[in-house]
């Protein structure tokens, strides 16, 4: 698995314990609650950490596509360490890498990208230019570092 | 299981099928669909019945308990037929019954309660009495039929 | 509310983060998620400190009835602090209360009940009485101490 | 949007209703719920058109990959119709092609693809040639028609 970038990789990281009823009935982890455990953590970072309120800002971010590799099956009760990092930073567009690691052991369970696109909130809701203070946050502290 | 009313005695009702992601690793539907059933009833009834709009609405409706007796497990899937009616009208509170049935054979799988209090949406959201016009339209068409 | 436990009268306690998507359209964690909580941290407390194994075990827990009093909304990202204790031991059924912390302020959002009873898992799956290990287990550990 | 094919070209297709609890803090449908669409659709077709059975089959079909472009948002209580088609058909491997409408109007939602590998279930779990009379099916019923 060398071409699997370590989490160490991805400069923001959050724990997503699972919960008994993610589990489906082919005893695992359903494959649609790696996407939760992807949009919970963005949704932390654009709020926790850009500013973001879904009811005040500006600007907001919309999700226009996403996808996952799935590699391992997690099960509850699993804890999944998210990874995520800036992957591309374009006008009006930005997107995302995830690395989803069993906590136990170490094991990569997923990986998936995430795009979003900037549009105003309260205007035409069309896709405007990335503010430059995101721009800026992203570029310093979401890039993973060269290797 | 002659204490238990008949779909027929609930004058609302609202087809619910479940999902592959509902079922649990017992291999049967987890017990909090059945809630999700009962609130996504609840909550139709009260957007599209009723005229609450979570957003601009002088009045909303909020949980304040709920129960749920589970009598037979559905597996996905089973389409659950939800049947709702007035229990009770408080001044400031009110409460309904759900009875949740197997649309495939008619078997009952569950009961519930929802105790709903009325608060003013804009003000100091607190309980208030119930609008007049809520309550004539409970009183009138979602009380069961004395039998 | 000096009727409330407090969270160290509930000797299991165990931690649950909220999901974006936790939150509905009124902005905070919709009441399905209480009882996903619960049913976790009851799962959880089963198949980790009693040996409960869904595919394994001589007997099995199921679900027959649960109850929320919804008091304080959660919001994500909020922390859920979940503690259970044991209500009442039948013969074949088993009874439970819940806590639900927000952990950042300790505030009580809601109080609940799950009602159990033990089945054979591979006979006639009827109720049998609480295996002599598990009540010993649950009379030693999981009595809240008088006060 | 005349590169998007029409509902008519996807052979298999499901109504998925959206639930209250489905829409987010956004007022819309999550995007891990697009995915519960796919899912469910594709299970469903596995299940009842391809004789799978989780726990006794010989094969079983596992995601590998999935992936959604988000055009329009779902509001609860809309209905989403979902259509699903063959793309690809390799040795051991498979591809769908989804797309969501919205029931009322016909607004195109989403579209999506999902990659399985059929596996061995009781063996050693390891990917195996898909089954001739799975293989038949998907060609004789599951292809859109040439256009």
């Amino acid at each position: 698995m060398t071409d699997v970038p370590a989490l160490a990789a991805f400069p923001f990281r959050r724990t997503f314990p699972t919960r008994w009823n993610d589990n489906d009935m082919f005893g695992h982890v359903n494959n649609t609650i790696y996407y939760a455990a992807m949009d919970t953590t963005a949704t932390y970072w654009f709020g926790q950490l850009a500013g973001l309120d879904p009811f005040s800002s500006e600007w907001i971010a919309v999700v226009v596509s996403s996808n996952c590799r799935f590699i391992e099956s997690a099960v509850y009760p699993d804890v999944i360490e998210v990874g995520m990092r800036s992957k591309h930073l374009g006008r009006t567009s930005l997107s995302w890498e995830f690395a989803l690691v069993r906590q136990s052991d170490g094991a990569l369970l997923a990986t998936g990208e995430f795009v979003h696109v900037i549009i105003d909130r309260t205007g035409a809701r069309r896709p405007i230019a990335i503010p430059e203070s995101l721009r800026a946050l992203i570029t310093e502290t979401m890039v993973a570092a060269a290797d």
